[in-house]
């Protein structure tokens, strides 16, 4: 594919001997215990792919955002969980300190982010309004010289295990909506209350609500300016689409990879499930659509890295897309696997589980569609 | 819906009372510990709607298929598990059993298993061949004056709980196929290992993986013909493709019922879900789905129950877009839902891993399209 | 199919004979030369299937609405344009004509028109209003003791040569919407402009624009009410959308039997194109469409000839699937065909064009939407 | 879409003006009337744009794959007929003579040709055989110190009016398949007996059904080598599976552009249909894919342009989905414009006629999903 270079493709390499050796073991517990991969974490962090964007000289991995889209599909392709995790935590989390922190609060956080000692989750989702943000409640009020944080979030990713977050707050009327949002880069303390949200599928990713009770944050603790956080929130979710894009190839990937080597073993009426038609245009459809989530996943990601003004649209479409096709796709794999595909010693339930999530988190299709539509009318 | 007469009304207000106050309580725990209802099951033989075609006098619901599939329609509204178990029962088993065994063997059995006392599970799927019936493995021969099984079942809903097996075995050589096949009726015994498989959805119906070791039957415990099993497996899995789509009817309504209801009560940018056009289409085109099914499943039953040369066909066509209609809606249901629809706190989560199974169970997708086109071509 | 009794199926066999007689000849030549019918019609009066539910005293077919599906069907099959036709000629015209119109201008009236001797068209849609039929421009005004209507109607099938019109009108200001619209049983005369619309398929249909300029009727040209036209056109609408079903079937089974034919004769990499798998798939998804398309018209229409409450709902589910099911079959069989499907020797060329007004035509998808919707919510 | 230069950007230039001005006037002719637009080629082929990828030296527009593909696009977006007729022209025969014949062949033909004087075709597919070419059977023999030629051609793009044809023909035994085929560029004559193609949509490109009758050729007309074709047609196809793809993007873009207009101004229900969140949600689906489909053309071609080993699965991949696309896209437009896309006087109805060639032609999906799958099963 070379809309990658060498250099993507050594990244790649790093990450899937990565994901082979220390995700692939841990996968199924992630996914039936909701266990939380801690240690994998810092194994991750010491190779520079937990932050893939964030720079060398803070411990990152010094990539661009096709780095980071490679990083993404080698790990989902062993683990839409685990995958999951790395892209809230080194993109919505640690991609924007890198791009909207001040130089000291990146000195401060990044490089224990980047090593996987803390942990960072991005904090901006609330009950009231999943997919319209710029309504979230959570309130920062100005008292004495400190800014009084409550609220309450929703579906954060590492959000349980988190040491930091990138938090979203209202620093003016409801009315105002999106220009009256304020980020701050709160370190936790007992003032969050976490509880864990049981989840159909990426399991293990220390998804949690959240209640901020008075947190206190000082003004070194806002990032960017007051009031002018929706800059960051957007930018950071536009990035996010074509990352989490990532996770949605590889978690295609993964589970096409089973259901061939299935249909190359298995035997069924008297000859192998890979010789009938029916089963090689199965074969060609799911390749065909991943080849096609690749090229916009790629393509969006290259759009970034080289500034171009068709960003917008392709992250969009990309987000779209890859997250059907990995529905799709994960679908086709249980259907060849058959029985084997429904039950939980195949790889593909539980990808079939995990994809699904990709239509929905980090903007539904529908906010996708919406997006499309509003870049096509101002046209 | 006038395909169902009167009658079929009142068996449906039965089903969905004992639905809503014995099962929907336990359905998340069936879902979440593999837990199989005995309880529920005992309370589903006092009613009759456990074994929804047996006739009275055994202690069944004595109504027709149409009866059986507004049974299962109503107990997949509120678990798509105890419905799939209700009808491998019901119908695999005891249907079957009241169709082609003696008068001896049903009254004996039949009492037992319509009240719930006794469990019987329809052991024909094997590790080998799960589309391929024909190929079975599992052998009885005759030693002394008896018949000793051997073999390897698998998927068989109920068998791990079973007290019965309706045990398809090979009583000749490999090559005869489907011409040497033989049902046993056959007890449990300690000859029978056990254990239990871990799938996606539809749990706690106590699906097994079976080892025949030795088992030992008599003439007595033949069902039928000795090498005439293949015409009672077919007719059983025939009435048995009607009876699963009322399983998918009944996920899909028990998805969309909800989907519905959040949005009527969610409110986003301002308003309530519902009052998105995208909204109001989703729920047409699910709800028009479901009416599709409903049509087809219940007709599929009527051609039986009049005996009409039509069945065949509307009943592989029935079962091909019930199981599909079942995957989409619940699908949409989630989505519609977002990240609620894709909790555990949700339903939607759990109908749409059970829907998956309904187009891989008793006859994939594949094997559907398979039949059809012969039904046709020999037209 | 047994929603169907033994005298639709002798309905059916003249209406096959017909279609193979009259109108499989002269199919290709309405399509080419958008040629009417105009002595096929007459044929088709002969033997009661141009109104197929118009009483056998008129001179009509005297059958249900199962009848009028059935015949339509068979039109179908051999050329969507002549079944379309009739579909608005015996339905939409007649049969609401014998459904609201006095003793007086039934008599007057229906028997010409059943007897294929007097053409009857209904005029609803308008330019400004497609599928706000509440919306509707043409006015009729009282001036002395007579009504006085001007307006333009548009898409009106069979319009360029009716003799009448079954003609909605406004009889009160636009506000008031459907409680001011009236329908007239207007003879053409001079004061008609009618000019001839081409469109891409169902072509010989007569489908015209009409200006109506100072046309002139009396009291006794009233249908029904002043001001109580909506309930008549809901209802015939209503039926159409059961009646424009069979068409699809039709339509469907045309492009799918001659596919099937060629997949039967056509060799390619040295087979039969029969005995490719993805061939007898593709073979079967057709089939299982059709057996579902003709379930839902029958039951449709069956439930209207049983006055179920349950019509309404699924006349639109109906209308909305098997419009559907028109379209994907027909491409599904011009694919099968390659090259040959896409040429004009093949049928399956016209069908395909034919089928997409399905989606349209007499509600759009989108309308079917909305009232499966509105159905749903107000329950 | 950065995937594309400056230099890509102007020529698009160039041909969307061409096509607006030279194009858009004759395309409803084209389509009405099959006509074949000599004057039209004459003009583009002033501009370099009938062959784009012919070296300027001969006339050529000197571009690369891109270059084609976006000037198939440009032409596609107001006719699909008028680009297909220049895809053939261009990239199959005029492409292949570049890129195959001898310097002295090319000398002579390819000036002529690009401007538009010449007319070429390539000639492979034939009545027995249109997915398997290995099986043609037209023969090329040897008598004297001259090859004859006798055979029988289908579906030629412009071969009513060539002036040379690009000409596979075999010339060893029907066994041999493949490798038994040569490649011939051969003037046309009387030898030749050709008739035109009525079909669907793509019309006035001059589609041909041909008689080869003892043609003579001599060994100077062989492009390549003797029994040594296959190469050449291979590579070609290859090519124009890319250059399809152009077409399929402009077919596309095509259609969406009048039905977004369309949307713009048409008011329903008192308000403009583009104030439905239905139809922008369908505006954002059909702008979705068309992006989908421009990144997979645009990159198929560039993996081509920079001669990455990628190229063949993506080539494949790009025909599939883009083919699908136009095919899906043109049928949401025409059912956003209801009535009028379904009418001759919206192009929307010719798009859609236009988009179900690209299903079939150069390659159907089926052949398309094959090699797509034994791309994968040889990895």
């Amino acid at each position: 594919m070379s809309l990658l270079t060498q250099e993507h493709e050594l990244v790649r390499k790093t990450a899937r001997e990565f994901a082979e050796k220390y995700v692939e073991p841990i996968a199924r517990k992630m996914d039936r215990e909701n266990y939380y991969p801690r240690e994998a974490i810092r194994e991750a962090g010491k190779l520079g792919i937990l932050t893939p964007t964030v720079p060398a000289e803070y411990g990152g991995g010094g990539g661009d955002l096709r780095s980071a889209v490679v990083v993404l599909e080698e790990l989902g392709r062993v683990s839409g969980g685990f995958s999951l995790l790395v892209e809230a935590y080194g993109i919505l989390f640690a991609d924007a300190v890198n791009n909207f922190a001040s130089r000291r609060q990146k000195e401060e956080i990044l490089p224990k982010v980047a090593a996987g000692d803390k942990i960072g989750a991005f904090a901006l989702s609330e009950p009231c309004c999943g997919s319209d943000a710029a309504a979230i409640q959570t309130r920062s009020e100005r008292r004495g010289g400190e800014w009084v944080i409550n609220g309450h979030k929703m579906w954060i990713t590492n959000g349980y295990y988190a040491d930091y977050y990138l938090l979203a707050a209202r620093t003016g009327p409801l009315e105002a909506r999106h220009k009256a949002i304020t980020v701050f880069l709160l370190p936790r303390s007992n003032c969050v209350e976490a509880s864990p949200i049981e989840v159909m599928g990426v399991r293990g990713t220390g998804t949690a609500e959240l209640k901020f009770n008075d947190c206190v944050a000082s003004d070194d603790d806002i990032v960017g300016e007051v009031n002018g956080g929706w800059k960051i929130i957007m930018h950071t979710l536009n990035v996010g689409r074509v990352a989490i894009s990532g996770v949605a190839v590889g978690v295609a990937r993964g589970a096409f990879e089973e259901a061939y080597q299935w249909a190359l073993n298995r035997e069924l009426f008297g000859k192998k499930l890979i010789d009938f038609q029916n089963t090689q245009f199965e074969i060609a459809e799911m390749a065909a659509a991943i080849e096609t989530a690749r090229a916009l996943a790629y393509y969006a990601a290259y759009l970034y890295d080289v500034k171009s003004p068709d960003f917008l649209m392709m992250s969009h479409v990309a987000k779209l897309q890859t997250a059907r096709i990995a529905v799709d796709v994960t679908r086709r794999a249980v259907q060849i696997e058959g029985g084997f595909g429904y039950s939980k010693e195949s790889k593909a339930e539980m990808f079939y589980r995990d994809a699904k999530i990709l239509e929905i988190g980090e903007g539904t299709n529908e906010v996708m569609k919406y997006v499309v539509f509003k870049l096509i009318h101002k046209r």
